[in-house]
């Protein structure tokens, strides 16, 4: 019976488009995705390793011998190649590439040869060329000849002897005009086109802004060399928001839900540990302060509400921030007048919300003193909230870091420590004189 | 002299693609930003009012008379009207509305009857539809006698008489086919299609999976009433990413990095205001055990830690499980085996990371009783925060909310007021005694 559901699962499974394959294997836990991936014939492999998540391929191609691998590989473009190649074993690539023809294998070389974050790395060479010295007649006669033509070509390119790209001809265009027409009347010949040593997130915001479909790559000469595809802007415009979210957390990009505890682990220790040690900084400024909490313990209780509200005061801050830098609307014009209005608010915040608890902790402690102590505390540490918050994100963009990277761990870290001393400090000085 | 700058500066503005002129608005203080507009040409302020974020096209808005909206949105269509409407005056809305031929109102009403996350409210109406029952060639002719085609048009709709779908025909096959076969021969006859009150984040990963660029929106009889395209969902997804990291962190989505402080201060208040109470409550929590703090100081050295690392572990998981659901990775059938790993990590982490914390507690305060109760209390809180760190965003989901609402702040007050109370608990049971 269960051979029988088995071959029944593997007859829908075969039905399915290779994304949706690819979003099963991503929501099952290992031993279940190992069956499944293999019930999937071997002719499909590919476009589906090429459909899943970084964390959940380096499962899949673990599972697979070499034999395998080389097979599901052969189907693929040298764009496609590229992106896989780091994954694969050292021997298979080596096989690969020399199964390759010399354009195709020069292609994947120079993929390869770019960041991850650069232009070079995202493009694809599914490129129609044309001429700009025929007729729109013969554009269409000769699509008709190619009987296919690549995903997302909404426009042709059109290259001149050297293949340097002399400009574009978009299919609209090129369905309305007269066949009678010269490509070099019809096509624009200002496109939008992009470098591949470019910042692939510009060439994101580029397609977002322009409404782009597709757009050539071309060198520093002019020559066509690949073409950006709105899908894969899809995919990285969908990355960087969740590394964006993962690093603010202080976690790395790869974990899928049911990677192993280990796995897990070593993904969420490198801050941890940071966070230990700010924890225990944090800790070391009570102890200055053991002999004020010694005579009043009521600090003990109040001190941490002064963290915390530091803390999360710190934290919109600083979100607001990393989002303003990630659309590029930060520029040095204007961080001046930025950081004056998150200190405004901050010290209205601290002066109406300090205030509400400054009366809480008058009434509570019966003392005045310690209410005053605690909207001086409170605002202070905003204050320090803000200017933390504005300034944590801008120096790590200046050191070429992610912004993002780890900062609720670090505002807090300065929260905390900063609001007990504030606040103990202040207690020590007015409180206990 | 500034006249002539100002000049100038028109002049390139007026050459500027929409979209850039929107960005200079975006990154632009408030008086700056009103001396700009007003530079830019009257028939250009529509197209940029559609491309700036909403709360920056408020304040443009609110700068022009009836007058000005009225020629602005008369350049519009259907779809870009129901955007503009609901933030236009009355009047001015009426006196489009009674502009429009009968068509076009009833389809600016039929997008403004849709909530901003479903298909209907993101469709347009760029439809070009052809019969099947024609050959390619008459389609080629007809296209160039629409003289210009939809933005994103990389399919032509196939209809019946009745307007019902019966197919596409992707413009990739129009142009390689033999021009004398039919349409019916040629089209795709079972295309992804959309109902309009399907969830548009639900449709935003349906492109995203089968890389679509344009899309058919049925009614419940199959028939065509707009189409989905590739823009919208990009501003889509972007969005969406930007709502998750801002309700994380407590943020309202609309606030522009040049608001007003006190428009900035609305949109951080609510969630500051919960934080105080939940701050507060911890606070209570540790004047419970006053008597503890006052004989033993170190007590309230040590319970930052505690309760600090137990949010910032509480936030990796509750990062990653916010990541999961929204990539649709989460069903019933794995939440008790998420958990499981999770609680696991924490299990891990507490033994090792409050072992260190233990052993210097140890040496510091000469007690290792008091390192043994700082190893049970990190273990423990730490389980706890990866409990509800599962727990907060599933329970938020399942009551229909966003599952990031101030997931932040929700589970720094547990692991707080956890945490002081295990720590402070342990502590008074085993070293009081």
């Amino acid at each position: 019976v269960h051979r029988q559901n088995l071959a029944e699962l593997q007859r829908k499974l075969n039905e399915l488009h290779p994304a949706d394959v690819a979003r099963i294997l991503e929501a099952l836990p290992f031993e279940e995705r190992l069956t499944i991936w293999q019930l999937v014939k071997a002719e499909r492999d590919g476009d589906i390793l090429l459909e899943v998540s970084d964390a959940v391929r380096e499962t899949l191609i673990a599972d697979m011998d070499d034999h395998e691998l080389l097979a599901a590989a052969k189907e693929m473009n040298a764009d496609e190649l590229a992106d896989l190649a780091p994954e694969l074993p050292r021997d298979v690539v080596h096989e690969l590439m020399e199964s390759l023809d010399g354009q195709q294998r020069e292609r994947v070389r120079s993929a390869l040869s770019y960041d991850s974050d650069q232009v070079g790395a995202l493009m694809n060479f599914g490129m129609v060329t044309i001429r700009e010295d025929v007729s729109l007649e013969v554009v269409l006669r000769y699509l008709r000849r190619l009987k296919e033509l690549p995903g997302h070509t909404d426009k042709l390119f059109v290259v001149d002897y050297d293949g340097v790209l002399k400009g574009v001809l978009p299919i609209k265009r090129l369905l309305v005009n007269d066949p009678e027409k010269q490509v070099s009347d019809v096509m624009a010949s200002d496109p939008v086109t992009f470098h591949p040593d470019e910042d692939a997130y510009e060439a994101a915001q580029a397609f977002e802004r322009y409404d782009l479909v597709s757009s050539p790559v071309v060198d520093k000469n002019g020559k066509l060399i690949g073409r950006l595809t709105i899908d894969e802007i899809v995919d990285l415009i969908r990355e960087e928001s969740e590394s964006e979210v993962l690093n603010m957390a202080g976690l790395r990009e790869e974990e899928d839900i049911f990677a192993s505890v280990w796995r897990s682990l070593r993904n969420r220790w490198a801050w941890l540990a940071i966070n230990l040690v700010t924890a225990f900084a944090a800790s070391r400024v009570i102890g200055l302060f053991g002999d004020a909490i010694e005579r009043l313990v009521a600090l003990a209780a109040l001190m941490p509400i002064v963290a915390g509200i530091g803390g999360n005061s710190g934290n919109q801050t600083i979100t607001m921030i990393v989002r303003a830098m990630a659309l590029d609307q930060l520029g040095s014009g204007n961080t001046l007048r930025l950081l004056r209005k998150e200190l405004g608010v901050s010290l209205i915040n601290g002066l109406i919300w300090g205030g509400v608890i400054g009366v809480v902790a008058w009434l509570l402690y019966d003392s005045w003193k310690l209410g005053a102590v605690m909207v001086a505390a409170m605002t202070l540490n905003l204050l320090l909230a803000a200017f933390m918050g504005v300034l944590i994100p801008m120096t790590l963009a200046k050191l070429g870091k992610d912004p993002a990277m780890g900062a609720s761990v670090m505002i807090t870290a300065v929260t905390d420590s900063g609001g007990f001393l504030i606040f103990l400090g202040l207690a020590t000085f007015f409180l206990m004189g």
